[in-house]
């Protein structure tokens, strides 16, 4: 079954203690839906300014995205450049330009209302209901968010809490919103704000599911390096929907595998600049991966 | 078959953001004796002042811990005051008074020297060697440290690395030994200091071993709630080495299981303060716990 993410479609400057990279394919939607390609069919929705390369379209096209959902419009694409410090861990944003983002109101295509598995990626609150106020009973809805918006929009982030199957935050944003250091117990009290999944993403230190069944505690996949680790997050819940919109039976069996596949293209965004690496790696490569985790983590 | 345990054998003062609990048995023998005696016979190196509490004894006899190697001296204790910031991970170190432990060099009783399993528990480096030079021929030997050896007395870490089949340290001890920020880059340089086996802890995201049969990535069991994890790194690698000596097959193949219930009984060590959860729990509970884990990395 289908897709369809909404997000940011970015251009990205990173630096790295050992590189520059200015104006990569970038922006939450980019990388979740290159991520989700690798399994399902992919609809895309965001905008882009008239200087966003048209190399990057394509980009889009060779991994069978369908772009009726992006628009193109006069002005700057939406432009992030940050900078990470010697461990990877720590970023600083150095400039934002929000450009044509800014009055983004997405129409969605017809075709698009009826999408089974929704994510809304990385971007305002208010344009995540807006893209969820047009689907037409999905059956999956999964939101990511950022500490921006838990700063600036927290009323509307609680909103959407409420009408969300699953949300996906990492382990400070987890803290953050329920004013509780102990990620453990911080995942109850998200659950009583909404969602029946909750999943807490710790970077290099896996993730963990929390939903009816228990919890599932999940590994990341070993690197020896991270060249950047920009939307490793947004390929890890792209790779995690996509894999659960093409597999048969329940959500709740599917998940805890869904999360092993986001974690692996999300181990392969790590070790490129912006989406370099994720857009050469192949299925069969994901598929090894997923093969040594389970060897990894087998006791 | 038997463990011999070497470290020290302390009186803890720990301050949390919500209690304080003075003069509780500590010290990294004393954590690690009592998680191995769940699953072997324990034999204690380490000295102790006429100030040490004679219940803290009985509580070491309680677990069939043998005392046959623990000396009772004239002075003061080893004493450690220390106190945790409220996410309890960052501790800082309040006073410590060596004590009697200062000028201690242990001649291991006779029945000791043939003991096949050897936990050279956190001491100083210099105290490592000298109990390693008093063994004939042990099975396996695994040392603990802590980034204050690796600071002043490296040389002599270094000689130990040599000289033991495992080495286990927390992931910032191991950044600093390598200098090398990425943990799965760090392992194979120390891999190349001598040891075979190198297991590095990550506190609540678990733990790392690395060997001639490749990786295996450990989970943490989640906790709810931790009271003080003073010594839980010691429990750790206490009730690895306990669960080993009592395995059948060889050490590669028992490594995995024993970090696992190496990994349980530090989950309950971080439960109380000092030991005192660790000593009032069963077999029954770490196995359940085992179990739990089992399923909640299972996908």
């Amino acid at each position: 079954m289908s897709v369809l993410i909404v997000g940011t479609t970015a251009l990205d400057s990173i630096k790295t203690p050992k590189a520059e990279n200015p104006r990569l394919l970038g922006g939450s939607a980019s990388h979740a839906a290159v991520a989700a390609s690798f399994f399902s069919p992919v609809q895309l929705v965001g905008i882009v300014g008239d200087d966003f390369p048209k190399r990057y379209v394509e980009l889009y096209k060779k991994h069978g995205i369908c772009l009726e959902g992006l628009q193109q419009v006069q002005g700057q694409t939406f432009h992030w450049a940050g900078e990470y410090e010697v461990n990877m861990n720590k970023r600083r944003t150095l400039n934002t330009v929000l450009g044509v983002i800014e009055n983004f109101t997405p129409k969605l295509p017809d075709a698009y209302a009826k999408t089974p598995y929704v994510l809304l990626a990385n971007i305002s609150p208010g344009l995540q209901h807006h893209v969820l106020d047009q689907m037409k009973k999905p059956k999956f809805v999964i939101a990511d968010t950022m500490d921006l918006w838990l700063n600036i929009a927290l009323p509307e982030v609680l909103k959407l809490l409420k009408r969300v199957d699953a949300i996906v935050m990492n382990d400070s944003e987890a803290s953050q919103l329920t004013q509780t250091d102990n990620i453990v117990a911080a995942i109850p009290k998200i659950h009583k704000m909404g969602p029946k999944y909750v999943i807490v993403k710790k970077g290099e230190h896996g993730a963990i599911l929390s939903g009816p069944s228990g919890m599932f505690v999940a590994p990341a996949f070993p690197l020896h390096k991270v060249v950047d680790p920009t939307g490793a997050g947004d390929s890890f819940v792209g790779g995690m929907i996509g894999y659960l919109a093409t597999s048969k039976g329940s959500i709740e069996t599917n998940l805890r595998r869904a999360i092993i596949h986001g974690s692996v293209v999300a181990s392969f965004c790590c070790e490129g600049f912006g989406l370099k690496k994720t857009t050469t790696v192949t299925k069969k490569q994901i598929a090894d991966r997923v093969k040594q985790l389970e060897k990894l983590v087998k006791f």
